[in-house]
């Protein structure tokens, strides 16, 4: 399985009054290290944007559960992996572990996007491209 | 049943590239219309602080589902209710209407918590105090 | 001279570790009220756009004085007008007020902008229109 | 003269309608970025709270010059260093280049704040150590 790691020191301005990070805060490094998981394999947005009818993976659903907080000056690690692809949409698990323990879950599922053909302004879901699954399946 | 509204006009700054929020302004929302909601019911943050063995309600769980988009001018409503009170947890739910339809649902799950005895530094958590739930039963 | 009013309330993720508001969120205000004092006069970006050969009116230079703090739970009001309106680019102006006091300054110089005639997705600077500078002048 | 560096991946959740960072973001990152100038050349905060009557230096002035837009998937390096030492003030400067040109111009002035004597709720200016001025005299 492919697993794309982000390290991040927790900085000073990503935490609340209580001094921990405040959540919407995971909710960002989530979908920021979704768009790394592919980088990671060698897609990037704009090459997507340009090899297949792809416009984006719009969220149509976003779960975390916050188990441990992390601090200012904590230098936490996420790990991102693909869960499962469907035939146009497909789920993202984000592990976020602060000194080597499990800290936040994240799931995202997500949603494989072209324009609509009958307006430009719009998305349509589209099958995502087999050779989009293959990178992730292959390494 | 207690409802707190909260209306918010969508920001430039609100929107990504896509030109449609980002998705962890929702959760920083949430977030806002949680502490609204108490406060609706006369319930305060500093206020339970000094009432109640109190030091805040860390997030344990949240999810949202994202049904429409919300751009830059448009004018939504958030409709926030606790969904259920338990002895130390409860749930929050969030109906987000754009257009007075449905766009994006908020899910919380929080806990009670005071200090903890054997470290002022750590959380414990606590019973709701029934003053609480009465306010939110009794409106 | 036009002044806009919008009234803020000081929410917990406003705030960093120290319980006031992280000094970003301040620029984000300005640049909220900077569209609200447009919005104000009766010039929506949207009908700007139609208007005008107008795209947007991008930042060149920001600054702001921090002269006392905001904390969680304080209402705040953010006062906004135009400074001064030169060929194309303009000066805004923002005091926000806490308790009455005037807590910090903020000073935004924003260029006037249409798409360059030689490449749509570039900007170029254009003449504020006087249909627009009437507007503020005539309230 | 001491100069912090630090790379930072431009992520599409930076980014506004327009696709260009949101001005706010490089407010934020200018914070991140003195903490990490002091940390440096050694001078954590938890450390300086620790070795002086220190409790956080806060920002009393901050300016910015956007000369050059920065855009999803842009890598940016930003430049840090201390402009000026004053009794209990000191300037940062923060160069912001992308693609090797300057792109923002960041200038903060923050004072050196220990606790009031007559209330530990309130900060108090103090003198910046010698220590600390030390540290980026002789590197």
């Amino acid at each position: 399985m492919i697993v794309a790691k982000r390290q991040i020191e927790i900085e000073w301005g990503h935490c609340d009054p209580a001094g921990i990070v405040f959540n919407p805060r995971f909710f960002e490094w989530f979908d920021h290290c979704t768009a790394g998981l592919f980088a990671h394999v060698g897609l990037r947005k704009h090459e997507m944007v340009k090899a297949f009818d792809f416009v984006g993976f719009p969220l149509v659903e976003s779960r975390a559960r916050f188990l441990r907080p992390a601090k200012f000056g904590d230098i936490v690690v996420i790990e991102s992996s693909i869960a499962e692809f469907r035939r146009s949409s497909f789920d993202v698990n984000h592990r976020l572990l602060n000194g080597g323990e499990l800290a936040v879950e994240g799931f995202e599922t997500r949603v494989w996007s072209g324009r609509h053909p009958d307006d430009p302004h719009r998305l349509k879901s589209q099958p995502i491209p087999e050779a989009v699954i293959a990178k992730f399946r292959d390494g």
